[in-house]
């Protein structure tokens, strides 16, 4: 049997993923890939630390020299996460001609490019399935099963802990804030949980994959972006009445050459597909013009979840069935030169929650405003019952299809009525079609 | 750009969708494979049929040899079906050094190993993606994302024939035989349905997909298989009364080195990702234990999405990214010794309706058989009113999870009782625990 020796640089949540899983799972790697893989070195910030598994000491360094240096090192995983020191370090090692697997969404999505061109440059392979939805191969189904077609829409929920809230306040009918404490004593949920309830984590992913889907350099700036923080459960309570589930939903649409990139919460209906959906599970939806409604459905973190796409990547390279050149550009270069809208130009129905002063006229004031803008509404919703007794009602308005910049200038408008106490909530409403 | 070579055996619904997608996505197949992408010669039984579509005169053949002899030809795409001349033809374009993509199960299932041996002899490629699950790369996943993992369960939904059936019996209540009817006059189901409604469909695809996910060659007499044809609207109606849905699974699990494989009606919870999965839609489940579950869910026939899957290999091999010493011998070799169990042996619990003589004892009687069997009840419902004013009643019986020995021991007993008119029906029940 060939040996192999590899470093992990990082021995966090997926690194402890990926050591137990060489572990464990040895004789398989071996038969699959034909080599035995040996972690000759881990890098840490302390040898000393109680990790709660084993790991023989003598392998861990807090030197990244003792990696670099070693010519018998063949492959590095990176599973430090962050910009720095992680770019520097992958660079590094390319250099010294070892192949690089990473996790990385950050620095993929926002300085993949210097990656790829050096990894083009040195000719070592860089593989980074792990870095968009865990456990999910959708990398490697967009870039090698999906090539016979040109790819429509991409809908995906591909963030852990913003669906696992949102399922929490579906199911259990609790508040936000309630449910994102209690993920955060669960460990779902970081301390600072800005990236994932702001879309920030969703944004990244949704760069990195619709790059790779329209063959076409796609920057973070591109993307549209709204996080979860505005649901509240009464929202969660009109879903239900118009038979749909809120969800935080990553979407790219082609529309003759103009992508459409956003990241929002949306309603859609709860039989679809990706309604089903829950808690931690992520889902990425790929219509193609050929396959038609291609979905892939799995765990999009954890440290088991997320080491088998790493592992998974050291077995392609240990295979060395990697065509270079044709998985790299795809992200270095444009394959194809693509428009981007703006927020304002997209067509989408609306969902609008207000709160107004429950008197005679108000209705129709609103309505009509939205009349004038072209915003042609389906329903609107106005329940009995004051709020509070304090004279107020909740509003809501389901419009038709139409241009969202329509829908935000009557909301403009709208803002200014003295009857308006509160815009609470706009939430897109996906049809699939 | 460098051009290749290519020829289609057969243009039926497979070969035509091939054709349309080389044509229709002709620029987004250059640029991912590096090829201009010519079909040279498609072997037809008749070049003067009327097709419906456009395919110049000129490359259509009745002749094999047109084909093995021109040495331009690079990658011959059989989709002609079934074992003769598909087979011959095959070995025999390999035996001239040309690729080959199939979309072959029922050959790849019954005598696939002769095809592995000569790809591996003549040092070409053979690929076969579009064999199971239509234009889902549940192929690819196994092969190449999967790699990490020891795989414990695998659940599919790989016919859409029947599902197609179950689904439109379900949601419009209506009998298997007017739905049979209904889909073939629509064409989704064939003159003679027998290897779908049967499961035989199934039983090839199960046998392919274990053999790659298990890493050992499994027959397809390793397979038990069981049919939908006994499944009758009132089991459905149960079936809701349980919150479930009857699908046609087909089940393997690795129980310490014992493979369960098999094909069946079962129930399933309707909050399952996998109950969604409806008309003639696929759907596979793999449980990895690093991974966990991973469903990969699409379109599993049709001419586009099963093309799309033909089209994903054709490009990998332009893209010569496949390694065919890692490929090849899972199928043809075993990495793995298993043993099989007999259906006998497994592990489950039933649904069990019978229709008894509506009289005192007879419940009593019937479930003293089971408890002799040690079969343990979980349930037992005896709907008040009699069928047609006969004198019969339906009793339906649902277990724990028993050996299906003795559940059979039992009904045989019960086979043998006065008061039992018959035993309609036998559904497996599965937790996915």
């Amino acid at each position: 049997m060939k040996k192999v020796k590899i470093a992990l640089l990082g021995l966090g949540n997926v690194g402890r993923g990926v050591w137990k899983i060489l572990n464990s799972n040895k004789e398989e790697i071996m038969k699959r890939s034909g080599y035995e893989v040996e972690v000759a070195k881990i890098l840490v910030r302390d040898k000393n630390k109680e990790r709660g598994f084993e790991v023989p000491k003598e392998i861990l360094t807090t030197s990244f020299n003792d990696i670099i240096e070693d010519d018998s090192i063949k492959i590095v995983i990176e599973v430090i996460g962050g910009i720095e020191p992680a770019r520097e370090y992958m660079l590094e090692a390319m250099k010294r001609k070892k192949h690089i697997v990473t996790a990385n969404k950050m620095l993929l999505a926002t300085g993949g490019d210097e990656l790829f061109e050096r990894a083009d440059k040195e000719g070592v392979m860089f593989l980074y399935e792990a870095s968009v939805a865990g456990g999910i191969p959708i990398i490697n189904g967009i870039n090698e099963s999906l090539t016979a077609n040109k790819v429509e829409r991409l809908y995906g929920i591909v963030n852990g802990t913003t669906n696992y809230i949102l399922t929490k306040m579906d199911q259990d009918g609790l508040d936000f804030n309630d449910v994102l404490k209690e993920a955060q004593e669960k460990g779902y949920a970081e301390a600072d949980p800005t990236s994932d309830i702001e879309g920030y984590d969703s944004q990244y992913k949704l760069a990195i994959l619709s790059s790779l889907a329209f063959g076409t350099k796609i920057r973070v700036q591109d993307v549209y972006r709204e996080g979860i923080t505005k649901i509240e459960s009464i929202d969660i309570e009109y879903a239900k009445e118009f038979k749909k589930v809120i969800k935080l939903l990553a979407v790219v649409k082609d529309n003759y050459g103009s992508l459409d990139l956003r990241v929002h919460p949306t309603m859609i209906s709860e039989t679809h597909p990706l309604a089903n959906v829950n808690d931690a599970f992520n889902a990425v939806l790929i219509r193609g013009n050929a396959v038609g409604d291609l979905m892939f459905y799995g765990k999009g973190a954890g440290d088991l979840p997320t080491g088998s796409a790493v592992v998974s990547d050291i077995v392609s390279i240990l295979r060395n069935n990697i065509d270079i050149y044709n998985l790299n550009p795809v992200v270095k270069n444009n394959l194809w030169e693509k428009e981007f809208y703006d927020i304002n130009e997209i067509d989408s129905k609306y969902y609008i929650r207000l709160t107004v002063e429950d008197k005679v006229g108000v209705l129709g004031e609103i309505t009509s405003i939205f009349g004038d803008m072209n915003v042609s509404l389906r329903s609107v919703i106005q329940k009995g019952l004051e709020i509070k007794n304090e004279n107020k009602v909740t509003l809501v308005l389901v419009t038709h299809i139409c241009k969202e910049g329509n829908v935000r200038k009557a909301l403009e408008k709208v803002a200014k009525l003295d009857s308006l106490y509160k815009i609470n909530n706009l939430i897109r409403m996906e049809d699939f079609e």
